[in-house]
């Protein structure tokens, strides 16, 4: 059963729920089902709590029920803290009351081996049949702190709140989610929801984040991701959250535990699933973070609400030494450390004492201690350099009392100014920031004295600045395909390696340029094909069965008159049959000899999460030996397209190096097109691709050879 | 005059000085002469100390002196806090009083432009001429914890003191230096010495970091570089300090700051100074941190005594999450986080629970609350796996006593053991650690529950380590050359492009294969000469102004007879002339022809600090494209030329791919070597030198073509 996607009324009932019931509900705080009640209660929950357990006739003062059908009013919410065997049974119970949603903490399910999977497939199904969210089972629960409802057993239910709250997080580890939860608070940044989503059995972490993305009480989103389950659903929610502005953050981790996997092709044994991850990510503009204390910097900048247009920055510092350390951060980072304008050094040289420097970064040296004026003109001529984006200002006010006339200025100038300015004050180790600092940061300016953390922030809004951007461009939204589906007919059979021939006639059928040939049965059908094709030619046979053609001397280049192609038809045949006396032999395929050109690859591969993706890199040793490729998961953009090609580290060498002219750049992303729509129209049915070499040229591309394997 | 070289004694006076004069004295704490006086009082300084100043009759209530040369008794060390028109006169009369050592406060020298560096320029002299030496001018001067030397006026005199300071600290930003000393004494770790070099206007960066090395009361080194002035010394300092097993961390900025530099080979082109640095830093051992918080954590795990044997590392963690996340950080670092052995994994699951992991990263799960035994038993089972070398421990035990049996047992474990055990012990965000963590911490178990900091500071202890290894290794010595000194004669002509014959002529007298060649002045010549090579054979016109010899039509190769030989030398001249009308023509050049092999270059470039640097790179694309290169600075020992051929992303390309035999290793390295001699033995001769390429066999290697500029 299809359900209409309406993320907020599918998933209202865990957020918002009228009431709830506590089912294996205790007084005992040390046990998962003693916490939600007394957390309810303590948090300032609005509605109906029923305490649900056969042994007690009262909880904290709350009337408790034998079972979840003893309840006498509707139940929204069933926070589920029972063994293992009896959680079916009692969801079965909660979809009978009409429960719309239940959170289960309890363990035994998939994490413990086969036994606990089965139980765990009949949750999943129950949810199917029954229309009963679940989250988890072997999860912490939900917590929602701007209303109180703490449907789980984490020790985070017992903080603090802060004001404020427009950060969702979820998470796939229960236990560093709070961690990172508490964490945050500790910085002054609360989360309004947090959600540890255990085993997924049927609610999986897109879901929770496509809450988030239609919630109007959240603003940003972050994330803590072991692997996705549905990669087509992380895109839509991604895709989703850009239209609306709000960033997601995901720390994703197992970057180093992908091992390389047996695949015929050059695509599959280069595609380890965190490169993939980390294409996906590039491409749907999500922010991947290597470290939690990156989401918690980047919130409250994020939240002052101005994005920098640019990455060219100036630093305004206080020491030499810390400009240019913080310089080197910079640039490590990917922001651009300009030189400044003459008129701009000029402003400032006219202030600056003779042994500061104008230069970025600007070194105001202890003369701002006894003048603090000459910050907020150098602040000034800074903002009015026309080519700088991002000010980071490591400065500070030491003797300035708050409600002084430099310290409005200064506010002023950071407010009004179109560039994103940073304040990062230096604060005395051990000591809190100084009144004056105080009282930039409670204006409004986006401010942060741990000054590493605040760049990596400024850095990540950047690129968010950016993705919004590219994303605007219609040319980074995917394109309906060119042409109708071309019907491939028996072409794609289940499990078969196609012959070369075969694999090119399905690409032809996409409209990619491949070599003109024809099969030949016989020495003389051979000549004949050459000479419609023209001279030089190249033979070789066509097998599914024979991949690497030159190891088997069933290759032969450059023949240039019958002579030769007959000489050369009659060494294949035996050669090959000598090679693999078994292989299913087509013939042989006489093909136009290709003018030499840039060879590179375009190949696809599945992955389990996303499936098809689609790699791109400079042939030989590029791929071999430098695996300097790129990737995107299908279907992709024009622009993604031209992305991929660019990004690789060898791309100099398409733009024509030692005397060589250009390669024609827009025809390889136009094959790279091609080959999206081709694996988007058979998604199911294309198990590996490789298009290996693609002849690229100043002016149009060729296929010189491919492999195609179908799925079984 | 050239000195004996004794730090100790040379830099004593700085340290350790009977008596100290602070010339510019004042009571008012606001200035830069009003700070030590006091300071040295409040510090317990046992010395006498006379304030000097004709204004003031007592400071303090100390006697107080017109001019140095009033001062009764000796005094060791000066400190100068005079403006600075005078400072040169009051060193004049410091030399007369037989001070032995100044520290100049004051600034308006080098820093301020021409006028000031002809100030710096006479106090340089002064100190060459009398031997006083001097440390600044614009400094904040030296501080010695150990014994209330406080020759400074930072702000950090007035901090208080921490135990077991064995930690000296050399920076080249007062400002900046001040804060990483503030920051480090925050965290527990104090200073012995710091010290300001401000202008280094006599001793240096390199100079106070050999005091510390000979010191017994330092036991490592932190260092904050711009740039070094004498790279040769900083080489020796750092190969001493290996020698006394003292490690050195520097945090050298401008990174991104090294504009390129226009220069005739690809090796000067190549050569930014950080790249030279980075290399530099390898060479040495030099550890080279980006961040000072690195230093701060790398002293108490380097001071508990124990080092790493290796880069295998075991997690042991209390959530999936963060074992998961430390097991990426360590990869990205280069730790290896390993599979534990079978046995390993049994003994660990016989005592964990079901739902917990005994893979690496080892997930405990939250039963290590109630049960704080089995972090003992799993830390014992990975303790005797015999190849982990690393243990971390990111475990508290939250419920357990100090005094408990279980935590004097987790401690023994870790102190028996061989292994480096990191304990990571999880506190709650904006909490001290619990009573048992601080019991495990006091007993010397190297500790830190800033796990992300710990867990780089222990990646910096085994880079350490490797170091210590490698260095003790023979092949890592440079070797006397192979070869007396051999003589170049007139080859070396001041500011000469040597044409290429000339240039492989010196090549050859270092034993580097060349190619057979002879210079033809006629075409008779050249067939005469090709017959004797052997054909095919290679014609090149041979001229010190022609550096383009293909573009300028003056290249043939293949040539396979006579005749070929004839018609190709009349080309040559005539292209040559009409290329470049004024150019020197010696003749033409012919060579053999060279099979097929792999290009590689080796070539030299001058780098102000650290003199001839020698490059490796693959030809071609590699160098041109992808930058592939590696650098040391010469000379090198036979295991760092060997190690600049592996270090390169390439290096596969040597190991034989695509069916390709290995080419000869060794046979690079020897060049590198020898290329090392010359450029040793001619250092001041050699300004670039570029052999590309360097055609390689499985067997051997031949330079086909080589360009050398000599300096002026």
């Amino acid at each position: 059963m299809a359900r209409i996607h309406d993320p907020i009324s599918a998933l209202d009932p865990f957020f918002n729920p009228g009431s709830i019931a506590v089912i294996g509900a205790s007084e005992n705080y040390a046990k998962p089902g003693g916490r939600p009640v007394s957390a309810l209660m303590s948090k300032g929950y609005k509605g109906k709590i029923y305490p649900v357990n056969p042994s007690h006739e009262y909880i904290h003062g709350l009337k408790c029920y034998p079972s979840i059908l003893d309840v006498p009013g509707e139940v929204d919410l069933a926070v589920v803290s029972v063994v293992a065997d009896k959680v079916h049974r009692t969801l079965e119970e909660c979809a009978a009351k009409g429960v719309k949603a239940a959170v289960v903490f309890s363990s035994g399910f998939a994490e413990v081996g086969d036994e606990g999977l089965e139980k765990q497939r009949r949750l999943s199904e129950l949810a199917g049949k029954t229309g009963l969210r679940i989250l988890g089972p072997n999860c912490l629960g939900l917590v929602n702190t701007t209303n109180g409802v703490m449907a789980s057993f984490a020790f985070i239910v017992d903080l603090p709140a802060v004001e404020d709250k427009v950060l969702g997080f979820v998470t796939q580890s229960g236990a560093f989610g709070a961690i990172i939860y508490a964490s945050s608070l500790h910085k002054g940044v609360g989360f309004n929801y947090f959600i540890s989503v255990g085993n997924e059995a049927d609610l999986e972490f897109a879901d929770f984040l496509d809450y988030m993305v239609h919630d109007e009480k959240t603003k940003l989103m972050g994330g803590y991701l072991e692997g996705a389950r549905d990669g087509g659903k992380l895109r839509r929610v991604a895709e989703e959250a850009i239209e609306k502005g709000k960033p997601i953050l995901i720390l994703k981790v197992g970057r180093t535990s992908a091992g390389s996997r047996a695949a015929a092709s050059h695509t599959g044994s280069l595609a380890g699933s965190d490169r993939i991850y980390d294409a996906f990510f590039k491409q749907t503009g999500i922010i991947r973070i290597d470290d939690y204390t990156e989401l918690i910097a980047f919130t409250p900048l994020f939240q002052a609400g101005k994005l920098p247009r640019g990455r060219n920055t100036a630093i305004i510092a206080t020491s030499g030494g810390a400009g240019v350390t913080m310089a080197d951060l910079c640039e490590s980072l990917g922001l651009n450390v300009i030189p400044l304008r003459e008129e701009t050094r000029d402003r400032m040289d006219r202030v600056l004492p003779p042994f500061a420097s104008s230069r970025n970064p600007v070194d105001l040296t202890a003369a701002f201690m006894t003048r603090p004026e000459i910050v907020v003109d150098c602040l000034k001529a800074v903002c009015g350099d026309p080519e700088v984006d991002i000010v980071i200002c490591n400065v500070n006010f030491p003797y300035t009392a708050p409600g002084d006339p430099i310290i409005r200025e200064f506010i002023d100038t950071c407010m009004s100014t179109d560039k994103f300015v940073l304040f990062t004050p230096f604060v005395f180790p051990g000591t809190d920031m100084d009144p004056a600092a105080l009282e930039i940061k409670r204006a409004g300016v986006p401010t942060n004295p741990d000054t590493m953390s605040a760049i990596k922030a400024v850095c990540n809004l950047a690129r968010y600045s950016e993705t919004l951007k590219r994303k605007k461009n219609p040319e980074y939204r995917v394109q309906p395909p060119k042409r109708p589906k071309p019907d491939l007919g028996g072409m794609l059979k289940p499990g078969e390696a196609l012959s070369e021939s075969a694999a090119k006639a399905v690409l032809a059928k996409y409209g990619i340029p491949v070599t003109r040939e024809a099969l030949a049965a016989s020495a003389d059908e051979a000549v004949n094909q050459a000479r419609k094709i023209g001279y030089p030619v190249v033979l070789k046979v066509d097998s599914p069965d024979i991949a690497h053609k030159t190891e088997a001397g069933a290759l032969k280049l450059n023949l240039k008159d019958d002579g030769e192609v007959r000489e050369a038809f009659d060494e294949i045949m035996a050669n090959a049959r000598a090679y693999k006396p078994e292989a299913r032999i087509n013939g042989v395929s006489v093909q136009e000899m290709l003018p030499e050109g840039t060879e590179v690859i375009i190949g696809v591969t599945r992955d389990p999460v996303f499936g098809p993706v689609i790699m791109f890199g400079l042939g030989g040793i590029f791929v071999e030996v430098l695996k300097d490729v790129s990737f995107r998961v299908a279907p992709v953009s024009p622009g993604d397209a031209r992305d991929m090609v660019r990004e690789i580290k060898g791309y100099a060498m398409l733009e024509g190096v030692r005397g060589k002219p250009p390669a024609d750049v827009e025809a390889i992303a136009d094959v790279i097109l091609k080959v999206s729509d081709l694996v988007t129209d058979y998604r199911d049915s294309i198990e590996e691709l490789d298009i290996n070499p693609l002849v690229v040229y100043p002016a149009g591309v060729k296929a010189a050879d491919a492999l195609l394997v179908v799925r079984r």
